[in-house]
């Protein structure tokens, strides 16, 4: 089906089966606590992109494998991301009052409420990969687990808002931003990738390709919202533009300035497709990913 | 080993072993960002009475199961129950100043990092499960992954922490009540003994028979303590007595009165006893450890 569609196409329709995907799996519940369920509700579906698990379905397509039965797999990636907005968002992280141009969760429902929601979605994240239908392929989804946690735990995701925390009000060298955006950001979309590769049963080899590309495009696309936050409209963030340098954070055009962060986020972009086409794989919508994630407003 | 030593001897003894393995798995870091490593630590090895890994230890050895390869799944259990206590006592929850008569995490560490290293604990447990040697039994281990976060998560324990929250000011009726506590500290009590049993193969009778039991403990414990927090000293809980009347909460001592309580925790632990001599199993120290839960001062 995907050679038949464009990338906007693509990712209106994924995102779509995804969404759909994540209500079955957190559906609405009238159950005591209803705040709960609720409060996790409005975070996992305030829009956004959806990259992660988009790139974790792009991945099993790329390899023929079965996107379908992927598709739990994908949403405890977005499950995991969501939860550490609403995390990131409290006040006594970052203290953000809107995402997305909405309320922040803690705003509509209370600091406590939001700590708890984020914290059940982490878990269900778990849950779901630990209870979904598995037979015969338990191996696999094991060490998607333990892909998914190390990606998103004290030495990947969690490491990397910490050191983004330090990072306020402070002028971080290069070695530190490269750290923060290598562990906040880049550790989950890298995980993305290489789980959908376990998921399709990728090679050695493959995994290795995939692993790189992700990587690239990781640190690509964070280089961009830095950018953005330079140079973008507010409304196309849905957040105010300069918040970053507002924040007093060290970002990649602060140290090295804005044509060379360009210059990097064009080398990156470069070895992604390099990555891919060293093996063989229908990397073709994983490449126009590649290109579209640059290509926002830079 | 087991039949010589007594209950004192054996839960020191076993105290020990999963403080070892703890200090292996979550080691000391003298790496970025360090704060992270130290948060996780400190709350980790605060002391407690780890009664959630050695109720799945006891289990395991009940069955005739390697204890020893146990290890990782009943630290895992301690983790998720440390990040519990973490978010608890956080300002926007329960806000308290002290836990076992030490500063709680974030008044050492701050508000951002507590919620951090709580994330990360959580994260770990998960982690650990997906990560350990587990060639030839991974359906069991995925079981475990699935068992653990379902109890720690949206209709587990969270779930419990939101209702005890909406508690506070305000008197649960028995219903409620009886809510809080099978979720906030029963699911997870629960679990410990099954993942235990999951862990060493218990027959489907025999799980069923080892829930049964650890249900009726769970709730039997959390009356103790309720009782504890009436009638209790303030050095043995480490926490200021009444703690939860000046809170405004209700508890089984408000709700049903004190010999009331103390008639429910005899009955509940007579049912545990029950249930462990319904199957053939080496029940001596799961049934020791049944009568110290209940006899703690009350």
């Amino acid at each position: 089906m995907s050679a038949y569609i464009d990338l906007n196409d693509y990712l209106q329709t994924t995102g779509a089966r995804i969404e759909q995907a994540m209500d079955r799996l957190v559906p609405p519940k009238t159950q005591y606590p209803e705040a709960l369920y609720d409060s996790m509700r409005y975070s996992l579906f305030a829009g956004g992109k959806r990259l992660r698990p988009v790139l974790t379905l792009a991945t099993v397509e790329a390899l023929g494998g079965d996107v379908e039965a992927a598709l739990p797999v994908a949403s405890a990636l977005e499950m995991i991301h969501t939860y550490s907005l609403m995390h990131d968002d409290l006040p006594a992280m970052d203290d953000d009052d809107y995402r997305r141009g909405k309320p922040t969760n803690h705003k509509v429902f209370g600091e406590a409420t939001a700590i708890l929601a984020g914290d059940a979605l982490l878990t269900q994240a778990f849950q779901l990969l630990g209870t979904m239908e598995a037979s015969g392929r338990e191996a696999v989804m094991l060490r998607i687990v333990g892909e998914l946690a190390t990606a998103a735990g004290s030495v990947g995701m969690v490491a990397g808002q910490m050191a983004d925390m330090a990072n306020e009000g402070m002028k971080a060298n290069e070695e530190r931003l490269a750290f923060i955006h290598a562990h906040k950001t880049g550790a989950l979309l890298t995980a993305a990738v290489r789980i959908g590769a376990l998921f399709a049963d990728a090679s050695d080899q493959q995994l290795q390709a995939l692993t790189c590309y992700a990587q690239k495009i990781g640190l690509a696309f964070q280089i961009v919202d830095d950018i953005l936050d330079v140079v973008g409209e507010a409304e196309k963030l849905g957040k105010a533009v300069g918040a970053d340098a507002a924040h007093g954070k060290s970002t990649y055009p602060v140290l090295y300035g804005l044509e060379e962060s360009r210059e990097m986020v064009r080398r990156l972009t470069a070895e992604a497709h390099q990555a891919l086409s060293s093996v063989p794989l229908q990397t073709n919508r994983l490449q126009e990913i590649a290109d579209w994630l640059v290509n926002r407003e830079v």
